[in-house]
């Protein structure tokens, strides 16, 4: 499985944004959105083998997680409005509370947390940081389709989550040569690994 | 310099369109949009040597094509209801008739026509045509940074268009092995491309 935590420094933790101005009002949620989109969504299909986390430090006192699986999530669709308001509606049912994941859309669980409660989660696995001064992930071994890959938002990686990343262990990749938007890291980390592991149906 | 076509089967090429329900009012221009960003867009910056052409074949009587320069263009930014609101004001600005590109808003031109009229431009250019069945990029010679590359919407390329690619010398070209967004390809093609032929800055 492939496992994608994008960490969000303002990304809003609570429901109260607007879809009119996502932008601004939602602390830019609006590219952890489409990072959703390029982690999860085919041409006409979904991703099953793969989840995202994002991690939302913005808004409120307590940052939260909020995790999208592929292989039971429902309704997800690829422009930014609909995956917004899919967000919204999570968020705003959200009990104020939640010291562990609940589902609490099909495919979406939520909880309070931050990024060391999703590396209490990753004991074992391969864990990869996506950096512009990383490793070239064309010439990496990577050993199988399975792993954790972190990633910034468009202001980057902070100094405390990059040192506690590289205390877990996690590899430093980059995907080409250009400061590119959180989204394309993803669809080119997935186009390499789609190269690498996908196996088509036997006819 | 980079060229991208999109045929666009249903999206519209009216400013008559919600942004509050933009899939369904506007024949699936959100993912013509989608691939404006991917197309246009580093992160926090453009790609000044893009252009972006869509072929808008939905609603009206007369296609039109809209082209966004990245030399020229200004007040460009990610998220889909901004480049969703630059795309209706030029498009309603427009006058009934515009036989020839008139550049409407910075960088943004706009003209009646359908594939014909921007392969009436490409002569003595390289053609790609993206397509599940081509050849892989990665083995293939692309002999400078230079050509015009056509992609079909979410709905893939008509039979009439591919012919008439095909008759003007295309080279089909793939990204991988799955069936992916537009947007997606065009992420994976500038990934390849700027391995190939990106040159940093003098320090």
């Amino acid at each position: 499985m492939r496992r994608f935590v994008i960490i969000g420094q303002t990304a809003s933790a609570s429901g109260e944004f607007s879809l009119e101005d996502l932008p601004s009002s939602s602390g830019r949620l609006d590219a952890l959105l489409r990072c959703l989109r390029a982690a999860l969504l085919l041409s006409h299909g979904v991703r099953r083998d793969v989840s995202v986390t994002l991690v939302l430090r913005g808004v409120l006192a307590t940052p939260r997680l909020l995790r999208v699986n592929g292989a039971s999530a429902k309704f997800l669709r690829p422009d930014e409005r609909s995956l917004a308001l899919l967000v919204k509606k999570t968020l705003s049912a959200a009990p104020e509370s939640l010291p562990h994941f609940q589902e609490l859309r099909p495919g979406i669980e939520l909880r309070d947390g931050d990024l060391p409660d999703v590396l209490s989660e990753t004991a074992g696995a391969k864990l990869y940081l996506l950096d512009e001064a990383g490793a070239d992930v064309r010439e990496q071994t990577l050993p199988t389709d399975d792993g954790w890959f972190f990633l910034g938002d468009h202001t980057g990686l902070d100094v405390v989550s990059r040192a506690l990343l590289e205390r877990h262990g996690a590899v430093s990749l980059c995907v080409g040569p250009l400061s590119l938007h959180t989204e394309d890291v993803i669809t080119l980390l997935h186009g390499e690994l789609d190269r690498r592991f996908f196996v088509p149906a036997p006819a």
